[in-house]
């Protein structure tokens, strides 16, 4: 549907492709990870599904469907556990085969291309458990949430979660996603070349695991890998120690003084995005850096001290009517408004090729790989490293029929709006209709957001369905519950969206056939679309969900909160904002047209235009990781000043241990943390008043049982 | 006295020298920084010292005596300004010459050994304003602090200062310790090849200021060691930010949980003391660890097991009567016991040496500068370094007659004798004579262990002597003032003693003439033994010395109370105290007993027995630094196992710097604090119980200014 065509010659009208962020080396490696792996035969697609990865996938997807629910119910914050899901299929399949062999049993031996499969797999089916809303809109719906508060306890806003319901929900809401990106993926992944530095650094953690013995240069990078890992691991473990209680730790450390750390600027000390920022172009850094001024430095101050006077002062910090407001949808109009460019500007460019073709004026093409709107020319292909080249290669190989994926997304539409309605009878078709119109769009900005940023804010566009869909319908026709269901419908195709385009990249690093890859999303979102429910199910009946003692599910009535001031209607944003959002949309369309144009005329500024979407990000999230990010691009950086041949060897691999090392640490704090092992100390820090105050408030405390 | 005289050529009876601490590889540079010094002439020694030098130490020592007078009197905490001395010498005499040569006059060039001469001389003088005691001893005898306590109020216990009485005092007491020294330098610095880490780290500094443009090689060790002085000072200065308060920074880390932390077991994060653990050899560094865990891991806990049964369990902290007992007196006896069987191994030795040259019976010796006692046998000058053989050279060249040394000694230990028990009558000529038999033994004690661990334990030294001194005399015959003033007197000769061995290992890097440095030291001391009293004298009439407000002078108190408890008697010590001290004082010297024969017989252990001294150190101050020190040694062994020719050229830079950078720190610190400017936050690390006690009452405070 958004993919133009899928003809293996194609014609090169455009002077210059879209902007292509690979400003820095990592993308390349002088040592050729493929080299080394090329005694290895590649299996076909249909041998890299076996069995026994289905297996172990269902086994892992329950077990981390697990964990994410309770997380969820919890804390309400969900770690990513996708390099867990990487590193665990490893070790299960490993032993698997290992214990075969043991046996006189000799299987098909596992290869990184299956590791990959499996990855994908549990990802998708683990996903569910946190897209599918079980901790927010799902049971914000709730009668046990809705009587936490004042208004619209009607029954047209309140909708008891139901077993067969939420299934049903999710069959329509889950593969919608699924579909939806299939066409993006080349998009994405090719012409673009997005980084999406943690599909990324699991690639680079398969592919150290898989590595033949003998190839001993690829074996000098696993080794730095396995090095970086182990000491973000342990980094993660040190830290963890001291995070007992709210605003403990060096992730809540004000490096640059208390007035800033109030403002969210300090440095988190978060080896995942330190490593992250090492993989991320300098410019997105940079651009990071500029949005948190621009916002948290500038803006947000000002409109803080407006307060009273464009909105409320007494609103909760949450309120979307107060500054959060203006956070939530000021950054999501310049995220819109970069995504749309580019949407549009694919979209015009492939007419316009598809229009050359047609009237026979196209040129034929020798380049196997490149699609229409796929923009690589001959020359740029050259500059590509064997490994980029052989990758694209099988990258581009097997096909998925952007037929099927578009027939499937249509037909899967149109049973929803049948049948979305008899799920929640608030929801009426046209509603549906417009959601699914309106989604592929957005998904299309998140895939191509976090690719760039890493970050998925798929929380913000649901943020943004339910106050449209709220504010159109209205309290009296239970607009709160249409609110909510839209956003699950929302953040189902939005956050599965950057998700499955992550785990193409890994597959696209790990020669893995992308119809391998497609087929096992489907099986993994299948899963998780019956194992999800049920977990939540089992919670449900057994806990008092939604009490403050236990399962809290604080996130739950942060949504219904959302909801029920979007039934309010649109007039009650704060002042300004939809004048706000409409500036800083202009803005990113300026800053992406002017990208365009000096990309195309080849102006030397074109290296240092900020981008847009990256400038957008902070704006709600804060200013801390960009901290991290830049960290990263100094140290990268420094490192290539010093030593640029070792900097372009080994800094994809010390990010990617850096990224794996911090994201495998959050399985065992899961398990922690589900487990009710509560760290043993607290690190804090205080401005010297409240030190002083704490002092003689610890005299009055009695002594420690061990004397110092 | 105690050198074995001074002869040119010398015998070498003994097969094998004393055990020399040199496995690192630091003491040898791959890298000759001598050679880069080659082209520069090698001034004479009376022109190392010039009246430039000399005006800019005596308003450095000013300055720092300042600085010191005001610390002592206020935390009583006061930092090591010894690097602060030499980088301050060297810009200010850089500014002097620079100055003149614009104005078109072209004095003598400044060079390294003037460099070293000022900053020798700025020790012995600043120096003074710490060993004089004026925040401890000396104030510990005034009414204003007798007036705190309940006992010994009477005329004979309580002495007011006056400034006549106090430059007299400490004319007799500072050269004492200057003399002492003098013939030590050549065993300390020549045959043992003691590191004193702080004494090299700032001879590299001032080295690294002085060499030669175009020196391609040295300036690579030049830039890595500003590299890590600029690292380490921004460290200290980016943690002093964090300790605004009392058990607040990253010094105060329970790295390794509350338990260890309260038993002193952490890494503090201390720049300074990771680069000596690069510096010392890792024998050093594991015998200090063995000693922390031997003490504070398993001796102090069961002596605190034993509270209210060996000893009052009400006791303070500081008294030398419970648990501070064990650890001052163990510790002592053990240093002791390493220092008397070096000291009486030495004397020996030499005494063979000296009968078998009377006997004739001596081979003569073709080496220039190995003295009698200085064992370094042939292969082993062949083994040395060009840098070590140029510096053992000059070092040698230029004596100091021992008679002349050993002559002013007795001549100052009669006057002593006789004008001691004028200042404070409560001294009898005895003990006097007592106290400058025992001193130099002391002082060599102390001297030994500072350039194995770079700890000066004059302060344990002083203690010792109050309560000897304050035991024998009573506080009926005054012995609290006795004790006192005997404290001074030991710890003038015992700190002056590491102080000017450490300057001595300063100039033999930096090729300083000794005798220069003698004199610079003769110089220094008699400006301290003015400036000091003098600077304390107008504290002393301007405030209320030893109020809690202002300036509370802790120490002055802490001192006053052990000489309370010494004049109670040895009877008063905690029981089997004297019994742990023979067990560890024979132990130490069946140590060093073991260590002289393996490194006889050759037997393979020799270098894997600890050393008593390094042992006994933690003992009495806590394991914090051991941790540091093993991090520096474990830095360095992974280095060396990466990269071994780097790390032996470079390691040496390194550690230079970091205990360059973070002692500079001190300078700007104590200026803040003396400016009361106090770091704005405080980090800091609670149990989880604790800190949630914290939390809920930091929600009974008002919110901070600034909403986040």
């Amino acid at each position: 549907m958004m993919e133009p065509a899928e003809h293996q010659s194609a014609p090169q009208p455009s002077p210059s492709p879209a902007p292509v962020y690979t400003s820095t080396p990592l993308n390349r490696e002088a040592i050729s990870m493929e080299k080394a792996f090329e005694s290895k035969a590649l299996p076909p697609w249909n041998e890299q599904i076996t069995l026994r990865s289905m297996v172990v996938s269902a086994f892992l997807g329950l077990f981390l469907s697990f964990i994410v629910m309770k997380l969820n119910l919890t804390s309400g914050i969900v770690p990513s556990l996708n390099v867990s899901a990487g590193l665990l299929a490893f070790f299960l399949m490993k032993t698997w085969t290992s214990a075969l062999e043991r046996c006189g049993v000799f299987p098909r031996p596992f290869t990184r291309q299956e590791n990959t499969v499996v990855q994908t797999c549990v990802i998708s089916c683990s996903s569910i458990a946190f897209s599918g809303g079980f901790g927010t809109y799902i049971l914000g719906m709730s009668r046990k949430i809705a009587e936490g508060f004042d208004e619209a306890r009607t029954s047209v806003n309140v909708e008891e979660p139901s077993l067969g319901r939420l299934i049903a929900y999710l069959f329509l809401v889950s593969f919608v996603g699924l579909f939806s990106i299939v066409p993006l993926r080349k998009i994405m992944i090719i012409s673009y070349r997005l980084t999406y530095p943690s599909g990324s650094a699991t690639a680079h953690l398969i592919n150290s695991f898989h590595t033949p013995q003998g190839a001993i240069q690829a074996k000098q990078q696993v080794s730095i890998l396995f090095k970086s890992f182990v000491g973000s691991f342990m980094w993660s473990l040190f830290q963890w120690f001291y995070t007992a209680g709210n605003g403990c730790g060096f992730g809540s450390f004000p490096t640059f003084g208390m007035e800033a750390y109030q403002r969210r600027f300090y440095f988190d000390f978060s080896a995942t995005y330190v490593g992250v920022g090492m993989i991320c172009p300098y410019i997105i850094n940079f651009s990071l850096l500029i949005g948190s001024i621009i916002s948290w430095g500038i803006m947000w101050p000002y409109i803080e001290s407006k307060k009273g006077l464009w909105y409320d002062e007494k609103l909760p910090k949450s309120s979307l009517h107060g500054l959060n407001g203006y956070q939530v949808f000021i950054s999501i109009a310049m995220i819109v408004g970069d995504g749309l460019f580019n949407f549009f500007s694919i979209l015009l460019r492939t007419s316009y090729d598809m229009y050359l073709k047609r009237t026979g004026r196209s040129k034929a093409s020798p380049m196997p790989f490149a699609g229409a709107g796929v923009a690589i020319n001959a020359t740029e292909r050259q500059a590509l490293s064997f490994d980029d080249r052989r990758r694209t290669q099988i990258f581009l190989k097997e096909q998925i029929p952007t037929s099927v994926a578009a027939g499937a997304y249509m037909l899967l539409a149109g049973i929803s709006v049948v049948a979305m309605p008899h799920i929640f009878r608030q929801l009426k078709p046209k509603h549906v209709v417009w959601a699914y119109v309106a989604a592929p769009i957005f998904a299309f900005c998140n895939a191509y957001g976090t690719g760039l940023t890493d970050w998925s804010l798929s929380s913000s566009y649901g943020k943004l369905a339910i106050f449209i869909f709220g504010a159109n319908i209205g309290a009296k026709d239970g607009g709160v519950i249409a609110g909510l269901a839209a956003c699950g419908l929302m953040m189902g195709i939005v956050s599965t969206a950057s998700d499955l385009i992550q785990d193409f990249k890994t597959g696209y690093l790990t020669l893995t056939s992308p119809r391998a890859m497609f087929v096992s999303q489907v099986v993994g979102t299948g899963l998780g679309c019956l194992i999800s429910p049920i977990v939540f199910w089992i919670f449900y009946q057994a806990y008092d969900i939604g009490l403050d003692e236990g399962y809290p599910a604080p996130y739950a009535k942060i949504y219904r909160g959302i909801a029920l001031l979007g039934v309010n209607g649109w007039n009650q944003l704060p002042k300004y904002c939809l004048r706000f959002c409409a500036a800083f949309f202009l803005l990113a369309v300026a800053i992406c047209a002017l990208k365009e144009t000096a990309s195309n005329k080849g102006w030397w500024i074109r290296d240092y235009i900020p981008s847009a979407l990256g400038m957008a990000v902070p704006f709600f999230l804060g200013s801390f990781f960009t901290i991290d990010m830049c960290v990263g691009s100094v140290i990268l950086w420094m490192w290539q000043r010093s030593d640029a041949v070792h900097a372009q060897m080994f800094a994809p691999a010390v990010a990617s241990g850096l990224i794996c090392g911090d994201g495998i640490w959050s399985l065992p704090s899961s398990v922690l943390s589900l487990g009710n092992v509560n760290p043993p100390m607290c690190m804090r820090v205080f401005d010297a008043d409240t030190s002083f105050k704490v002092d003689q408030f610890l005299e009055t405390l009695p002594p420690p049982v061990l004397a110092s």
